[in-house]
C-alpha cells in the first residue's frame, strides 16, 4: 500500500503569472507578490531557511479560500495557510513556492453560547483576542502556546501549552471544523454535539495535519467558566527527579494541577540575571491551582507536603493576581532571559515529549549532552505532560554550530523516541521533523498516513514538503 | 472526489471452503462454522435481523488476526471483528458472509505503569476485568456504558457513558493503538507520550471507524487514580427543563461532576415498579462527585443550591458505599425495570445527543412523540454530555410496530441533526443508522470519509456495510 503522493513540480514563472492574474481579477489588491510580503510569510521563526511563497492571498472568508484553492488546482499550484507566522517547524515556508493564503483578516468571533460553554471562531482570531471578548462572559478559552497564535494554526499544529495537564490539547477542546479540501469543497467535520459515535473522525484528523489535508477555516471550540479562585506557587528543589517526582505523586493523588511548569538551573539562572531575582539555582517548580478557594487552599497545602516529601524547600503560594504574577515572573521571562546568556546569538528552541515517569531520565541525559556539547542552553518543561522545551543560543553564521545543532536535535528525538515518546509535544513536525517520522510511526504507519494523503490531495497541492517524510 | 469503496460481492460456497480449510491448518479447531457459534457472533442485541457470518476464527494474538486478514484478502472475504457482542446498532452483522474475528481470547493485560497512569491491553480485555485488575493498585479505567464490553470494542464504537462528563470518552482515553490494516500490515498509531503533535492521528481515526478501517488488537490506556472519597446524591425536579438547568448551571460554575444522570418521569415510575421505591414520579437527576473528602461535600452542597435555585427539591447525597448503591439503585435497575413495563416486549435502545442547551427540548418533543404514538417507553439521560436514550419496549413481530418504530428513530434522529446534534452520541452507527450519515455529515464530508475508507481498504473488505451510507 506504498502511495506516491504525488508531490507537484514547482510551477512555472508563466504559471504562476496566469494565476496572479486571475486572482487579481477577483481579490485586487488583496493578491500581493512583493517580496516584503512573500518573505514575511515564508517563516520569521524557524531555524531552517526561508522559502517564501510566489504571492500572497488575503481571504476573508471560507467561500473565498474555496475559491482560492480551486483555482490554485486548477494549475497545480501548492497552497499554504497562514495564520500569525508564529510556527517553529518551517510549516509556512513554500519549497515549491506557491500561493499562501493568509487567513488573518479572517478574525471575527462567530458566536459564544455559554450555556453550552462552546464558540465558533474563524481561524484568524488569535488566542488573546478571543479570552478579551470572553472576559466580560466569565469564560475562557484554555490553550495558552506562549504566542498569541491564531486558532487556526493551533488547531493545524495540534498546539497545547502550560495548562494541557488540567484541560487538554486542541486534540480535546476542539469540537467541530470547517475546512476547505483540496478539490476546493467545503466541509463540517462534525455537529456540536459534545460526543459522537457517528462516523469517521475527521475533526481529528485535521487537528495536527499542518494544512496538508485541508484549510481549517473556523473552529468550534470547548470553553470554561473562570475559575473563582486561582492560586499560584512556586518551589525549588535539589534534582529534576525530585521535581518530577513531586509532580507524578500529586497527579496520582488526584491533585488537578492547572499549570505545572519546569525550570531547570540554567534557566533559573538565566532568569535570575535577566529580571534581577534571587532564586536558587536549582530545579524549580511553577504551579497553578483552580477552584473554589477552598479547593485551591486545599490543593496547594497538598501539593507542598507532597513536595517536602520528595525533597522540596518551601512551598510558597499566593492566591492575589499581583503576587501570582510576581511569583511567575521567571517562567513570563524564560524567553528573553535565555536569549540574554548569550546577546546576539539566535534563540533555537525544540521540543519533544515522553511519558512522565522518564521525563527527569530524558531531561537530565539532555542536559549532559548540551554540557558535553559546549552549548548556551536551557529548558522548560510542562512537566505534567511530559513535555519540554530546550532553548539554544547558536550562531547560525557558523557551520560548525549549525551541524553540532543538528546532531543535538537528532540526538534528542532520538532519545525521546527510544523512551515511547515523540519527535514533537506542541511544535509540530512541519519541514525540520520529517526525517524523524519513520522512526516513531515505523514504515507501515506512514504508508497509511501517505495513504490519507493522497485520497484526500491527489494533486498533492496542500502545503507540500512537510509532516511525511520524502519518499525514499 | 466521490469514490466508490468497492464492496465486496459475497463470497462464493467455493471461496468460502477453500478459505476455511486453509485457516483449518493453521488455526484448527479455533475455526468455526456451527449454526450456533455463527448466529451468536452475528448480532444479538440489536433490533436489525440476524445476519451470520461464514466461519469464526479465535485469534489469540495480533500476528494471527494479521494472518487471518491475509488469507481473507487474497480471496477478497470480508472481516468482522468481534468482542463481546454488545453492539447495539448491528456492527456485527455479516451481510455479505465473511470471516468474523473473535478477540474475546486476547485478554491480557500487557502492562500496567501507575507511575504514568496508563496501561495496556489486548483487544479482548472488559472493563469489569481491567478494573479488578486496577483496584488494589489504587486505580481505575473511568469509561462506564453499562454493558462489560471489550476495550476493543468499545475503542471501535468510540464509547463513552456515565462517566463521560468527567473522564472523557474513548476518544480522550486511548493514548494509542495496535492495529492490522486491510492488507495485513501491523501498525502502532503513535507513542505512549500524553500529547503529540507529530502526524496524523491516526489513533482517532480508527477510534470510532467500527473495523471498516482497521482491526485494533491492542489499546493502550489512560487511567485514574481512585478517588479519596465519592459522594452521590439524587434530586427530584418538576421538568427536564429545570433538572437540565440545574446540570448547565453547576457545570458553567466549573463543579468538576462526575456522573450527573437524568430519569424522565416514564423511567422513575417504572424503576418504583420494579424496585418497590417510592420516589415522586418526575424528573430525577442523580449525581456523582469525586474528590477529596472537603471537596466532595462542597461539590455536594454547591450543586443542592444550585437545585434549590432551579426548583428541585431536597438534594439527598451520602459517601458511605452501601448508601451511595441504595440511592442509585433506580439508576441500575433502568433497564430491567423498563421491560417490566410491557412484559414479553422486546426492548430496542437507541441514543442521540445534542448541545446541552438544547437537551431539555429534545427531551421533551421526543416525549411527545412517544406519547402520541402510544410507545411504551422510558428516558435515561447522561445530561452532562446533552446525551440520551430512548427505551422502547415494542413486539418486533407486529409490523405496525415495527414501521413505527423506524418512523420514531428517524424523527428522533432528525430532531437531533436540527440541534446541531447527532445521530448517535455513544452507540455507533454500525448497519441500522447509516441512512442518516448524509443528513448529519452533508455529501462532501461522506466524499472525503470514503476516499479514506478507499484509500485504507481498497478491496472494501473491512466490515463490509457499516458505517458509510450506500452508495446512490
Amino acid at each position: 500500500m506504498t502511495h506516491d503522493p504525488s508531490t507537484p513540480q514547482r510551477p512555472s514563472p508563466e504559471t504562476i503569472r496566469a494565476l496572479t492574474d486571475e486572482l487579481k481579477r477577483s481579490f485586487g489588491e488583496r493578491v500581493s507578490a512583493s517580496k516584503a510580503i512573500r518573505t514575511q510569510h515564508g517563516n520569521t521563526l524557524t531555524w531552517g531557511q526561508n522559502a517564501p511563497p510566489d504571492l500572497v492571498v488575503f481571504a476573508e472568508s471560507t467561500q473565498e479560500v474555496s475559491a482560492i484553492i480551486r483555482l490554485a488546482a486548477d494549475r497545480r499550484v501548492p497552497v499554504i495557510a497562514y495564520g500569525t507566522g508564529t510556527s517553529l517547524e518551517g510549516h509556512l515556508n513554500a519549497p515549491l513556492g506557491g500561493v499562501c493564503i493568509d487567513l488573518s483578516r479572517m478574525n471575527r468571533i462567530v458566536d459564544v453560547r455559554p450555556q453550552d460553554l462552546d464558540c465558533t471562531v474563524e481561524a484568524g482570531v488569535t488566542r488573546l483576542a478571543l479570552n478579551h471578548h470572553l472576559r466580560d462572559m466569565g469564560l475562557f478559552f484554555p490553550i495558552d502556546p506562549g504566542a498569541d497564535a491564531s486558532i487556526g494554526g493551533m488547531t493545524a499544529t495540534r498546539a497545547s501549552g502550560t495548562a494541557a495537564v488540567r484541560y487538554g490539547t486542541m486534540r480535546e477542546v476542539v469540537l467541530s471544523l470547517t475546512a476547505v479540501l483540496a478539490n476546493g469543497e467545503i466541509i463540517r467535520t462534525s455537529s456540536r454535539a459534545r460526543k459522537s459515535s457517528a462516523g469517521y473522525d475527521l475533526t481529528r484528523l485535521l487537528i495536527g495535519s499542518e494544512g496538508t489535508l485541508g484549510i481549517i477555516t473556523e473552529i468550534t471550540l470547548r470553553l470554561n467558566g473562570i475559575p473563582e479562585a486561582i492560586s499560584s506557587g512556586i518551589c525549588s528543589f535539589p534534582s529534576v527527579k525530585q521535581a518530577c517526582d513531586a509532580a507524578i505523586t500529586a497527579i496520582q493523588w488526584g491533585i488537578p494541577i492547572a499549570r505545572v511548569e519546569l525550570l531547570d538551573d540554567m534557566q533559573v539562572k538565566a532568569c535570575n540575571l535577566h529580571s534581577g531575582l534571587d532564586l536558587p539555582e536549582t530545579p524549580l517548580l511553577l504551579l497553578e491551582f483552580h477552584g473554589s478557594p477552598d479547593g485551591v487552599r486545599e490543593q496547594s497545602e497538598r501539593f507542598g507536603a507532597i513536595a517536602a516529601d520528595c525533597g522540596g524547600g518551601t512551598f510558597n503560594w499566593v492566591t492575589k493576581p499581583e503576587e501570582r504574577s510576581r511569583l511567575w515572573q521567571a517562567r513570563h521571562d524564560a524567553h528573553w532571559a535565555s536569549k540574554g546568556l548569550r546577546p546576539g546569538a539566535d534563540a533555537v528552541v525544540t521540543d519533544v515529549c515522553v511519558p512522565i515517569s522518564r521525563l527527569a531520565e530524558c531531561v537530565e541525559a539532555t542536559q549532559r549532552d548540551l554540557a558535553e556539547n559546549d552549548f548556551v542552553a536551557t529548558i522548560v518543561g510542562h512537566v505534567g505532560d511530559g513535555n519540554f522545551h530546550v532553548q539554544l543560543m547558536v550562531d547560525h553564521q557558523d557551520p560548525r554550530e549549525s551541524a553540532a545543532l543538528t546532531g543535538f536535535v537528532d540526538r534528542l528525538v532520538q532519545r525521546a523516541i527510544d523512551m515511547d515518546g515523540t519527535a514533537s509535544g506542541e511544535h509540530g513536525i512541519g519541514q525540520m521533523k520529517r526525517k524523524y517520522m519513520i522512526a516513531e510511526h515505523g514504515a507501515e504507519a506512514i504508508d497509511a498516513m501517505r495513504a490519507i494523503k493522497a485520497a484526500l490531495d491527489p494533486l498533492g497541492i496542500l502545503n507540500p514538503g512537510k509532516i511525511l517524510p520524502q519518499m525514499p
